[in-house]
Order: structure tokens, then C-alpha cells, then sequence
């Protein structure tokens, strides 16, 4: 019997709260204890949790790691919140901005060799498959966020461009919980291939339902303003897609009301929206997620333990997929 | 027979040169390799391949951990200029001034993983060893950063205070270098403890003779300004012990012409160097250097090898103790 989130969630609050962060220099680990409080789901240690269990692995060996991964995601959202100068983060302020960018920089540092030294909390024998998979996903990640700069200066960017990020930024390290938790439970070489493979596409899919969820979502429930991300001139699926589909007047209207940041907000939103919808992108959007969501089933589908271990894992998906906030 | 310093600097260089940066984003490896082209010589690695080379370890194994403590050492670097605002590193513009601010960030966290994933290669008998010795001097590095920037706030801060700041700053990755060279041998554990103490305590000489050479040394030799710390209001050792035991009209004279920023720049080092001469600091300072100096070579006799191959490591230190450049 495969435990439920809820509990992998607890057990992984519980290994966070156990870090010993009031420490000094202050200033060096108070921004991370912040980044730690702040609320958050939690997927990816849940995801390497679940990924342990389900092939029956001894969870105790999983839990810094889990709480390895966590720290590691959140060093990487504060490094991109002093590069994209957010001023918000989970409804908080940034570290940047609480305290000011060289305590960012360095405490977000800091961050990264702790989760190293949590990474290697696991037993020997599968002690350099995780570190080499941590690593390789961590120089990826970097690699999507510089990606995601440049995007911003370009012309043009192919939609398999934009994948090819989303996929480095974030949905690596989906794949990459999932595939520790596998290592460190001994599951076999295909099988913790597949569960990479299926924590990607669903990490795909997951992004791209982001960048619909900005536009077609309610704004009150994704807890931001709808539209945030045309505002931002954010080249994301729907943008890109629509820019390589829209002829005549409506590609005059798309690339005006786009880019014009001088007009009113919510008439930008108004009618870049109004493009999107009258090129029937909701449904081009929905149907890339599906492609990658299924492709994420059918590696969820080949990994050979019994079908009830694996209910934890598309039970996450199928929330990642419909979830709207 | 041990290998002179100079064979084993030809070999960090090659091992160096060997790294695949030509890859894309090029914003994102350009920086790295930009980094590791300034002219540098390469102390941390050598170290390294010395602690290895004295115990009868095979170099092969100690390679790509030398090349990662130099990748490591860089990272540190390229990230200090962003916080210290520094236009230059080796005479050429810095990452952050050549490229920006946010490429600066984001390629010195790639060079961190590059340096985890040079580390790693080795033999799997020390693997963890090595990878705790280097998270932990990672960390150390880490607050070492931060409390001297807390220090350029502070108003008083004691000589144990900037002792205990430069050792993790500075000296500790000395230490970190040697020990993982001594690790990879395979060296018995007192001795591997032994080189880590010698160059922890030669990195705090080191670091001492800086401050000194920075005020008494002859500014084209030293390669920058004489007295730049000076105008820089950084409280090195001859600052610290200056004010603490300086009276009456010295001291007016010390703490006006330290922080009167609008004063002419000759005439600021010209008075601070006339209060550090009276109160006899060169002898001082000289005197608090060789204290640690002679910890590092008490740690250095006691290492159990054959006096033959402690020859590169006294020579180093030796080398580091008049070095004018």
C-alpha cells in the first residue's frame, strides 16, 4: 500500500522544519529559513517521495534528498526573482527586495550547497546516480533559465524553442524528483527511466496549462491578474502560436495591442484575448498539453509494478492538469 | 620522488582546457570560459594534486577534483565582483561588466554545478568524503562572504572577529584543497586532518601578508595601488589593530584620515601609513602572520611521509610568505 500525498506533504514539512537555519550570520540564512516558510505544495519532494515508495523503497533514505530538492528549487526561484526584479513571491516579498541583492545572491548560494549536502544523505550504493542526476538537472535548469533571457531579446522563437525551455526550466526537475526517489528505492534502470520520463512530459504539460491559466483562467482563482503574462510581453505558447497562425487585420491587431505597453491594461488583455480566442488557441493549447500528458501516462503505464502503487502518481497529474489555482 | 609545482600546474591546465564550454547558451558558457582564461596561478588545484602526489596518491583520480576546486574558486569570485561592484578581476572587466548583472548570477551557479560534477570524479572509496569536505568549505566560504560584508557596517570589530572572517573566507579552501588531494590518496586520517590544518593556517598568514603588502608593499610589484584598502575604508588587520591601540591625537588623526572620503587619495595613505608606522604595525601584523605561519608548518612536520615529499608544500608556503605580486 502506497502512502497518500497528504502524508508524503507531512513528512516532508517535518524534515524541513528540522534544519538547523538559525544560524550565523544571520543574513546569510534568515532569507533562507523565509524562502522555506513561505507555503507551497511541495510537488517536487512529494514527487520523489512518491517516486521512492512506489517501488517499495525505505522512505527514510528519501527524506533529505526530498528535502534537498525542495531547498534546490527555491534557491533556483530566488536567484530568477533578483533576474526577473519580482518584487513578489507567494504573495511575499522577495529576498531581494526584504533584504537587498547581495543577500540574495549569496544566501541563494548558500541555498545550493545545502541542498547538496541534503542530496547526499542517502545510502552508498546509489549515492553517485542521484548526485549525477541532481547535477545534470541543475546545470538544465540553468541552461532553461537562459534560455528564458534570451527569448526575451529575439525575434523570433519557434514553438519547439519554447518547448525545449519549458522543458529545461521546469520540467526536468519534475522527472528528476521522481528519478531520485526511484534510484534510492533500487527500482530497476527502465523503470526509473520511465518515471523520469513521465514526471517530464508531465512537467510539459503542466507549463503549458500555466501559460492557459493566465489568459483563460479566472483571475481571482490562479491568484493573479488575468492576462499578467501579455502584459509582460511573455513570448509563452499562446503568443508564440498565435503570432506564427494570425494573418491581416488580426495579426496587425495581435502584434499591436501586444506590445503596445503604453495603452490601458485591461484593453491590451481585451484584445489580445479576442485574437486568441476568434484563432482558437484554447484548443490548440489544450491539445498540446494532451499530447504531452499522454505521452506521461504511457510511461506511467510501462513502469512494472502493481497498478495500485502507481495511483499516487497520476492521481498528482490528473490535479496538476485540472488544477486551477 | 614528488612532482615539482610547476608539473603539476602544466597538468591543471590541461585537465582545465579540456572542459567542454563551447556549448549553448553561449550567454550562459561564455562567462565560464571567459573566467577561466584570465591568467591565474591556480594555487587551489595544485594544492590539491600536492596533497594527492606527497601520500603516493594516483593523479588520475585527482584531476577533475583539481580542476573543480578552480572552477569552484572562480564561482566564488565571479560572484563576489557582482556584490563588491568590482570593474575589474586579473586586469580584465569583470563577468557582471562585460556581459550584466543577471549573466553574471546565473553563469556562476552553472559553474558551481560544474565544479560539484568535477568533484565527483573520482574514485568511489572517498566520494562522499570528498564531497563533505568540499560542501562543507563551500558553506564556510559562504558566511565568510557574508560577514565581511557585515563588517563594512559594523562599527567595532574585534581581531578575533576578522581572523575567524578571512579563515573561512580564505584560508578554509586552502585546507578543503589539500585535504581532498590527501583523501584521494587514500592517506591516513591524522594526516589528512594535519594538511588541512596546514593550509587553513597558511591561508590566514597568507591572507595577512595581503593586508600588509597593500599599505607597505611597492605598488607596481603588488599590481594595484598601494593603500587601496586604505582608500577602500576596508578594516583589514593593520585597520583593526590600529584603532584598537591607537590614542590621543593618532587616533583623531587615524579615523579622520580613513573615512574622509573627500580628502585627496595620496594624502589619505600618505596619514594612515604615517599612524600604522608609529604604532609600529608593519612589525605587528608581520609578527600575528608568521604566529600562523608556524601553526601551519608545526601541522606540516607532524605529517607522517618522508621529509622528500613535504618538499612542494614548504615551498609553496615559502613562496606564498614573500610573494610581492
Amino acid at each position: 500500500m502506497v502512502r497518500p500525498v497528504s502524508e508524503l506533504s507531512s513528512l516532508i514539512e517535518t524534515r524541513l522544519n528540522e534544519l538547523d537555519l538559525n544560524r550565523t550570520p544571520h543574513d546569510l540564512y534568515q532569507p533562507v529559513s523565509y524562502m522555506l516558510s513561505l507555503r507551497a505544495k511541495r510537488t517536487r519532494p512529494v514527487l520523489l517521495l512518491a517516486g521512492c515508495d512506489m517501488f517499495g523503497g525505505n522512505l527514510d533514505h528519501a527524506l533529505s534528498p526530498a528535502a534537498g530538492i525542495e531547498v534546490f528549487h527555491n534557491f533556483t526561484l530566488l536567484h530568477d526573482d533578483i533576474m526577473d526584479n519580482a518584487p513578489l513571491r507567494r504573495s511575499h516579498q522577495t529576498v531581494h527586495k526584504r533584504w537587498n541583492p547581495n543577500v540574495a545572491i549569496l544566501s541563494g548560494d548558500a541555498m545550493f550547497v545545502l541542498a547538496c549536502q541534503l542530496m547526499m544523505q542517502t545510502r552508498d550504493e546509489c549515492l553517485r546516480e542521484v548526485l549525477e542526476i541532481f547535477h545534470r538537472t541543475a546545470i538544465e535548469v540553468c541552461e532553461g533559465q537562459q534560455m528564458d533571457m534570451d527569448f526575451e531579446r529575439m525575434e523570433k522563437v519557434s514553438i519547439q524553442d519554447y518547448i525545449h525551455m519549458i522543458t529545461l526550466k521546469t520540467a526536468v526537475l519534475l522527472g528528476c524528483s521522481l528519478k531520485i526517489g526511484a534510484e534510492i528505492s533500487g527500482a530497476a534502470k527502465q523503470d526509473s527511466e520511465h518515471v523520469y520520463e513521465f514526471g517530464k512530459n508531465i512537467g510539459i504539460a503542466f507549463q503549458l496549462r500555466d501559460d492557459l491559466l493566465d489568459v483563460f483562467g479566472e483571475g481571482t482563482k490562479v491568484g493573479k491578474q488575468t492576462g499578467g503574462d501579455i502584459l509582460a510581453c511573455k513570448k509563452t505558447f499562446l503568443w508564440l502560436k498565435a503570432s506564427e497562425i494570425a494573418t491581416g487585420t488580426e495579426r496587425e491587431n495581435l502584434i499591436y495591442w501586444f506590445h503596445s505597453t503604453n495603452e490601458d491594461p485591461g484593453q491590451r488583455v481585451h484584445h489580445v484575448k479576442a485574437v486568441y480566442e476568434s484563432l482558437g488557441l484554447f484548443e490548440l493549447a489544450q491539445k498540446e498539453m494532451e499530447k504531452y500528458y499522454n505521452i506521461a501516462m504511457h510511461h506511467l503505464d510501462a513502469i512494472e509494478v502493481i497498478e495500485e502503487n502507481k495511483s499516487v502518481l497520476s492521481s498528482i497529474a490528473g490535479k496538476l492538469m485540472v488544477r486551477e489555482h
